[in-house]
C-alpha cells in the first residue's frame, strides 16, 4: 500500500513536467559499484559521507544516500550502517571547525513480506540528532538522509531473493524511485547536497528483475566510484569490473580499494594511468566485533582525498557541459545548417543515449538551472551486445586492408546481405562507406553493364574515336535524392540542393520523369498524377486502404496502361532527341523518396518503369539507402514493389546506427561485366576503410537483430513484416487537420506535410521550424524538418508504445498550432 | 643455462621458417582462463584431460598441458596436479573400451632460484606409465605431457614473485615458449593431439612482466574456456571476465563453473543465450584432504559434455576457415581488384590482427597443411585502450544526429584537430565519412569563397542569367589523386582511373600542371623537371640531403624563379583561353602524391604555387588525406611546405585505422562565405553518420596517441617530428640496385619504383606482382603495388626495428630478383 502510494507520487511528479525528468546537475551525484561482493562498498559510502560532512567545505549541507536493493535484511542494512556509522565518525573526529547539528535519518521503503513484523521498527523512519565540531551552541544544521528502497530477507542476489520471497521490483519501479530521489530537492537547508547511490554486489550482479545492475542504472549514467578488490586475484576482478562499466558507457571517477599488502592499488594506478584516480584504503579488520573506529580514523585522509577528487571531477564535468554550446558554435560546422539561424542556447548537448531517448544538457526556459534529462527507457540487450561486439571487433581486427583479403565480419555480413535484401537476385557485395559512395559505385556498375550490352565498349580502338560523343545518362524520377557527392547529385533532378550556389559542377545528367504519388488526406488514400501525364478520369481517385495501393491486381488497371504509354512516350522522345545520349541506368528510390520530401511514389508506376527498362536492357538500380532494412515495414522495399533490381544500394539502418558502412549489391551478370584478364577493367573505386571490421560487425549484428523475433518484438513472423507502429486511428485524425496537407505513414516512417503557401513552401521554409522547436524543447522529440514536411522515424525495433507517445505529442502540437493560426 | 639453451632452440626453430611461426590448426588448442583466482581452473584442466583420453574418441592420442606461469611452487603445481590426477581418474573410470597404456610426464623448465635445490626432483622430468581401459595387454599408447615453464616460490601474483625472487620472465620469452609448445609435433603417435594452456589467476591478472595475461597471450588468440565463479557475486565476476576476454578479441568457447546452489550457471546461461555454452560442475569439496575422486566421478559427464562442445567448436572453426577463401571468391567484390587475377588460394584469410602483424589462415606451398600465423608482436596498450573506447562510445552514444547537436567526442576531436593540424589557420571543422567526401566538401567551400570574392555571386538575379556560362575549375597537379567519387575525380588529371571505361562522367575540370619531382637514385637526391618546363642547367641537378630539399633558403634559388615564371605563364595562358572559365581552387597533395605513384613533388614548387594562388585570391586546398597525421614524419605536411592552406582534408590515419571518418578544416573566412539569413546558402552536404561518436572517439584517441611521447616512442619531442624509421644506409643501398628506378623515403613511407619498360609500365603492370606475391607468401609482408611502385608504410607508432625488418626483407627479395633477371 505504502509502495503504491509512493510510486503514484513518483509518477505524478514526473508527469507534472511535460518534458520528463530533469535532474539538476548542480547536485554532485555518484554511484558506488563493486568489483565484487564484499569488497567494502558500504565502508566507502560511510567514509565518504563523513568526509563530505566533516570537512573544510562548509558549503556542503547534506548527504543523501540511497540503497535501492538490499538483501539479507534486516541483519544487513547498508543504509543503517551509514546512518549509524557516519555520525559516530563525525563525533569522533574533531576536524570540523564549527559547532554543527547533524540530523540523520534512516528509512526502508519496501521490506519484503519475509522480513516479518518483528523487524518493523527497523524500517520505520528513524531519526537522530547529533552534535559535532566546534564548541557551544550549534551554528548550523547538516543532514544525512539514508534510504533503502527494496529489502529482502535472504542474503542472496536480489533476483533470487525477489523470486523466493515473492516481492518483485521491476526495472521501471526501481528506476522511478531512483529518479524521484535524484529530483528531490530541499534535503539540506540551502547548501550543497551530495547524493550517493550504492549498488548491490558486483557491477554485473543481477538486480531484482534479473537485469544486471550496470544496465539497470544505465539510463542515469551517474559517474561511478568503483570499489576495487585488494585480495589475491583482485587486480583482475577490478580491471574487469572497470571494463564492464566502460562497456555500458559509464565514466569512472575513482577506483578505491583495500590494500592487503599485494600492492594491487599500485599496479592498477600504473595500469590505468591518466584515466582514473586509484586510492588505497588500509586493510579492513576481519574481526566482526571490531567497530572499525580505528580503521576509519586511519582512512580519513583517503576519504578526504576521494571527496576532493570527486569534487573536481564534478566541477570539470559541469564546466565542460556549460561550455559545450558556446564552443560548438565557435568551432563546429554543421551540415545542412545555416549557423546564423542557430542561437547558441538551442544547440542540443547530448550527454548520452539510451534506447530511443537522449540524455541532453539544457538550459530550461529563462531559468538558468541546468538540467540533465534522464530516461526511463531501457538500453536494449541488443545494443549492449552491439557495444561489446564493437570492442571485440576493434580488439580482434584493428585495420585490415580489404582487396584480396577476407575476414569473418566482411564475409559473414555479405552472406547475410545476400540471404536477406539480396535474396533471389544478388550474388555480389561491394562495400563502401555511405549511401553516396554506394550510389556512385552502382552507377559505375550500371554504366559498364549497359556499355557492354549495347556494344559501346565492344571495340576499344573504335571506341576511343567515338568516346567523346557518347554520353551516358540516367533515367530517374523528379524529387528523388541519391546523395551529396557529385556523381550521386548528377543522378537527381535540379533542386535547391543542386544550384550553382551549392554545387557549381552539377549539370543533371538524366531524363527525370514526374512520378504519380500516393498520400493520405482526410482519412483517404489519394493518387496524385503529375501534370505532364494525361489525366484520365478512370485513373485518378483514391484507394480505400494502403494494401490496395500495393495490390498486384492493379497491373491490369487503366492506371497501368496510362503509366506504360507515358513511360514509352518519354523514352522515345528522349531517344529521338539525340543519337549520342543513352539512358544507361534506371535509378529509383523504391516506394518512398526520402530526402526529396517523404513522398510515396505509386508502386505500380515504379513496377512498370522497372519492367520497361529491363526489357530495354537498361540496368535497374534500387537506391535502398533510405528504404532498406525494414524502414517501410519489410526488409527490402522491393518486396512492396514486387520486382527486383540488378543493383541495389544499402547503408543507414544497415549498421544499426553505430558506424558508417554501405553495400552495393549486384547480380552475377553485372559482376561479370568487369571481368577480364586486365586489371584496367576492374572496378577501380575504393576507400581506405572499405569493409572495415567494425562496420561489418555492426551490420551483422543489426541485420540479425531486426530479423530475430525474440529481440525484435515488432516482427510479425508469419508475414515477415513489422506490425503497424503508428496508431492507425491517430494517423487518420492527423490527416484530417486543416493545417496538414498530406500524411504518409508506412513501416517506421510517419511523415506529415504542413500546408503552406508562397514563400513558406520549399526547402527554405521556416514554417515548420516553430513546430520542430516546440517538439524539441518541450517534448524531447528530436525531429528535423524537410521544408514543410516533418517526419517521425523510429527504428525497426522501437516499441510500439514509444511510437504512439511521440505521435500523440505531435498531434497535440499540431492541434495547438491550428488554434493559434 | 637450461633456459638459455631452451630459448635458443626455440628461436632457431622459429627462424628456420622464413615465414615466422605457423601453428597447425589441426590440433585443437584451448586456453583456460579464470573469472577469478581459486575458481578451479586446474580441476577443469584435469577433468578435461581425462575426458579427452578416456572417451569414445579413440582418435585422440595425446594431451599436452602447459602452465606457463606458476607461483607458490613447489607446494602448488598445477601441472603436477594434472599429471597426478588424470591417470588416477582414467584408472578409476572404466568407460574406455580398449586396453591402453598411458605415458604421462611432468616437467618444470625454469624454477626460480628461490625454489631451492630441495625441490629439484619435482621439476626434473617425471614420467609414469599407467594402464587403463579394457582387459589384457595394451592395444595402444596414449600420452599426457604436462609442463610448467616458469615457477616461483611465493604464492602471489607472478609480477610480484618475479620481482621478489629475482627471476624475470619477459613477454617475449614466455611467448616464445608458448609458440614452441604450439609448434611441437609428434607428442602422440599419429593420432589427434589436444593442447590445453592454463593461465594463472584471473583473466586480467598480471603475468610476470606486469602485462595482463589476457594481453600476454593475445597474439595466439587461442579459443578460451572461461572457468566462472559459482560463489555469491560470481555472476558479476564471470560476466566481467567474459567481457574482458571479448575486449581482447578472444572467442570464448565455453563457460564452466561450480554450482553452489546460487544458480549462477542458470543465470549466465540465460544471459549469454546463443553466444556460449555454460556448464555447471558439482560443488567442490572444501576439505583439503578430500582426494576429489568422488567429485571427479560426479563431474565426468560434464567434462564429456565440455569435450564434445570444444570438439564441435573446433570443427566449426576449422570448417569455416577452410571455406572462407572459396566463399569470398564467390560473393565478395573487392575494390581495385581484377577477380580473374586472384586465384582462390591467394586470398588471404585474416583471422586477427596484433600490432603490425596479421594472424592469417593459409594453405602453405603445395602441402595441404593448414597454418595459423601467430605473432610475437604486442598489441600495444593504446590499441587495447582504443578497443575499450570503442565499446564505451557505442554504449554511451549509439546513433546521434549531428546538425545543431553536439556531443563530447565530436567537440573534443574538433578541438584537438584545430590545436594540431589546423593550428595557426583553421577555425572550423566539417566532418564527413572519407577522403573523397572531405574533398567534395572542400571543393564546395572553395568554390563558394571564390565566387563571393570574385563577384560571381554578388547579384543573384543577375547571376541566374549568367549561370550557364560560368565554369569553375580547379588548378591541380598531374599525378595527384583525390578520391573515387565523381567530384573528387574531376579534380584530377586524366589517367587510367578516369577513363570512360571507369567513369563515363569524368571530364577533368581543371588546369593540370606538370610538377617537378624529387627522388633518390644511386644514393643521390635528384630533381626531375617536367618536359613542359624550360630546362635550366642551374636548376636541375641534385641535393646532398633531404633536408636541403626542404630548406627555406631555396626560395631565393634560380629554381624558384623558374617555377614562378612557369606558373605565371600557365595561369595567364589559361585566363586568355576563356572568359567564362575560372580557376576557383588550388588543390594539392602536399609533398607526396600518394595513389598517383608515391611521387615527391618539389616542395619549393608547391610553396610558390600556393603563394601565387593566395595573391590571386584563389582558395588553397591541401589534400592531406594521405599525408596527414605524421605520415611524412610531421603531424601536417604543411610544416614541410612552410605554408598554410585555406582548407584542408583529413581522413585515413586520423582514426588510427579503426573506422572511417574524415574532416575538412577551414578558415573562418571560408566559413563566413556560407553565412546569411537563408538556409539555402548553408553548406548542404552531409551523411547520416556525420561526426559519429565512434569515429570521433577513435580520432581523439589516435591523434593524442601519436603526439604522446610516452605512447609513441618514435617521437622526437624536441622537434616534434618522428625519428628516422627506415634505416638510411639501407635506403641508399636500395636506391643503388639496378632494378630500382627511384626511392622515396620520408616519415612512415618508403616507396620503391622498379625499372620497367613498355607494357610493364603504368597501372596495368603486373611486373611488381611477383615481388609482392613473394613478400606476401614468404615474408608475411602485405604490400600492394601501385603500378611499378611498391611501398612500405607503417604507422606513426610502429617500432623502428619492425620497419627495419621489413625493409631488409624487401632488400633481400630485390637482390634475388636482380639475380634472376
Amino acid at each position: 500500500m505504502l509502495r503504491r502510494l509512493f510510486l503514484h507520487h513518483a509518477r505524478r511528479r514526473l508527469h507534472s513536467s511535460a518534458a520528463g525528468a530533469s535532474v539538476p546537475l548542480s547536485t554532485p551525484t555518484f554511484a558506488i559499484f563493486g568489483a565484487n561482493t564484499g569488497v567494502g562498498k558500504t565502508l566507502v559510502s560511510a567514509g565518504l559521507a563523513a568526509a563530505l560532512l566533516d570537512s573544510h567545505s562548509p558549503s556542503i549541507s547534506a548527504v543523501s544516500y540511497l540503497k535501492p536493493l538490499q538483501t539479507g535484511y534486516p541483519a544487513d542494512s547498508d543504509a543503517r550502517f551509514v546512518f549509524a556509522k557516519t555520525p559516530a565518525l563525525l563525533r569522533a573526529s574533531s576536524s570540523y571547525p564549527r559547532a554543527t547539528r547533524l540530523v540523520a535519518s534512516c528509512r526502508t521503503l519496501f521490506p519484503s513480506p519475509a522480513v516479518g513484523a518483528e523487524a518493523e521498527p527497523l524500517h520505520q523512519s528513524q531519526e537522530k540528532v547529533v552534535a559535532y565540531g566546534g564548541d557551544g551552541a550549534a551554528e548550523e544544521t547538516k543532514v544525512l538522509a539514508c534510504r533503502t528502497v527494496y529489502a529482502w530477507r535472504e542474503p542472496v542476489s536480489p533476483h533470487l531473493a525477489a523470486e523466493r520471497e515473492g516481492m518483485a521490483a521491476g526495472d521501471d519501479d526501481v528506476r522511478e524511485c531512483v529518479e524521484q530521489w535524484l529530483l528531490e530537492e530541499g534535503v539540506g537547508e540551502g547548501g550543497e547536497v551530495w547524493k550517493v547511490l550504492e549498488t548491490a554486489g558486483g557491477v554485473a550482479s543481477p538486480g531484482a528483475s534479473g537485469r544486471l545492475q550496470c544496465d539497470l542504472y544505465r539510463p542515469f549514467r551517474l559517474p561511478a566510484i568503483l570499489v576495487g578488490d585488494g585480495r589475491l586475484g583482485g587486480i583482475s576482478s577490478t580491471l574487469s569490473a572497470y571494463e564492464t562499466l566502460l562497456l555500458r558507457g559509464y565514466d569512472v571517477s575513482a577506483v578505491i580499494l583495500e590494500d592487503r599488502d599485494l600492492s594491487n592499488d599500485k599496479f592498477l594506478l600504473s595500469h590505468l594511468r591518466n584515466r582514473v584516480h586509484v586510492l588505497a584504503l588500509p586493510q579492513i579488520p576481519e574481526d566482526p566485533l571490531d567497530d572499525l573506529t580505528d580503521w576509519f580514523a586511519e582512512s580519513s585522509s583517503v576519504f578526504i582525498f576521494l571527496k576532493d577528487a570527486l569534487q573536481s571531477f564534478h566541477s570539470r564535468r559541469i564546466e565542460r557541459l556549460n561550455s559545450m554550446q558556446r564552443k560548438s558554435k565557435d568551432i563546429l560546422w554543421w551540415p545542412f545548417t545555416q549557423h546564423n539561424l542557430v542561437p547558441q542556447d538551442s544547440v542540443t548537448v547530448i550527454d548520452s543515449r539510451c534506447g530511443e531517448n537522449f540524455s541532453a544538457y539544457k538550459v530550461r526556459h529563462s531559468s538558468s538551472t541546468l538540467n540533465l534529462f534522464s530516461s526511463k527507457e531501457n538500453c536494449s540487450e541488443a545494443l549492449i551486445e552491439l557495444a561489446r561486439d564493437m570492442g571485440y571487433a576493434a580488439a580482434r581486427y584493428g585495420h585490415v586492408m580489404f582487396p584480396e583479403n577476407v575476414h569473418e565480419p566482411a564475409l559473414h555480413s555479405a552472406e547475410v546481405l545476400l540471404e536477406g535484401v539480396g535474396k533471389g537476385w544478388a550474388s555480389r557485395v561491394y562495400y563502401s562507406d555511405n549511401g553516396s559512395t554506394a550510389i556512385e559505385i552502382a552507377l559505375k556498375m550500371a554504366f559498364r553493364k549497359f556499355s557492354l550490352d549495347h556494344g559501346i565498349l565492344a571495340d576499344s580502338e573504335e571506341f576511343t574515336k567515338r568516346e567523346r560523343n557518347i554520353q551516358l545518362k540516367v533515367l530517374a524520377l523528379k524529387g528523388s535524392y541519391h546523395g551529396d557527392t557529385l556523381g550521386a547529385m548528377e543522378a537527381q533532378a535540379p533542386s535547391a540542393y543542386t544550384s550553382f550556389l551549392q554545387q557549381p559542377w552539377y549539370s543533371g545528367r538524366g531524363l527525370f520523369l514526374d512520378p504519380p504519388t500516393v498520400y493520405m488526406k482526410s482519412e483517404m488514400y489519394n493518387l496524385s498524377l503529375p501534370q505532364s501525364m494525361p489525366h484520365d478520369p478512370h485513373t485518378s481517385g483514391g484507394f480505400s486502404s494502403q494494401a490496395e495501393v500495393f495490390c498486384k491486381s492493379r497491373d491490369k488497371s487503366s492506371a497501368a496502361d496510362l503509366y506504360l504509354s507515358y513511360i514509352k512516350q518519354q523514352l522515345s522522345e528522349f531517344s529521338l532527341s539525340s543519337n549520342s545520349e543513352h539512358l544507361a541506368a534506371l535509378i529509383i528510390e523504391p516506394v518512398i523518396q526520402g530526402a526529396g520530401g517523404m513522398l510515396m511514389i505509386d508502386p505500380l508506376f515504379q513496377r512498370i518503369l522497372v519492367s520497361e527498362c529491363k526489357s530495354r536492357k537498361i540496368p535497374v538500380i534500387f537506391d535502398e539507402v533510405f528504404t532498406g532494412f525494414w524502414r517501410l515495414g519489410v526488409e527490402s522495399a522491393s518486396e512492396l514493389l514486387r520486382c527486383l533490381p540488378d543493383i541495389a544500394c544499402y547503408a543507414k539502418l544497415m549498421t544499426g546506427g553505430i558506424v558508417p558502412l554501405a553495400a552495393t549489391l549486384a547480380t552475377e551478370e553485372v559482376f561479370k561485366s568487369f571481368k577480364s584478364d586486365s586489371k584496367l577493367t576492374a572496378l577501380l573505386h575504393g576507400h581506405s576503410y572499405t569493409a572495415h571490421a567494425m562496420g561489418c560487425t555492426a551490420a551483422l549484428k543489426a541485420i540479425q537483430w531486426y530479423q530475430d523475433p525474440s529481440a525484435n518484438l515488432n516482427l510479425d513472423t508469419n508475414h515477415m513484416k513489422l506490425k503497424e507502429l503508428w496508431d492507425g486511428a491517430l494517423v487518420k485524425q492527423l490527416s484530417s487537420l486543416p493545417n496538414v496537407k498530406r500524411v504518409v505513414s508506412i513501416g517506421t516512417l510517419c511523415a506529415i506535410e504542413l500546408k503552406a503557401e508562397g514563400s513558406d513552401a520549399g526547402y527554405a521554409s521556416l514554417y515548420a521550424s516553430s513546430l520542430v522547436q516546440q517538439l524539441r524543447k518541450e517534448d524531447d522529440i528530436y525531429v528535423r524538418p524537410l521544408g514543410n514536411v516533418i517526419y517521425l522515424m523510429c527504428g525497426p525495433c522501437t516499441p510500439q508504445d514509444s511510437c504512439s507517445r511521440q505521435l500523440l505529442k505531435v498531434h497535440r502540437r499540431l492541434c495547438d498550432l491550428n488554434r493559434t493560426h
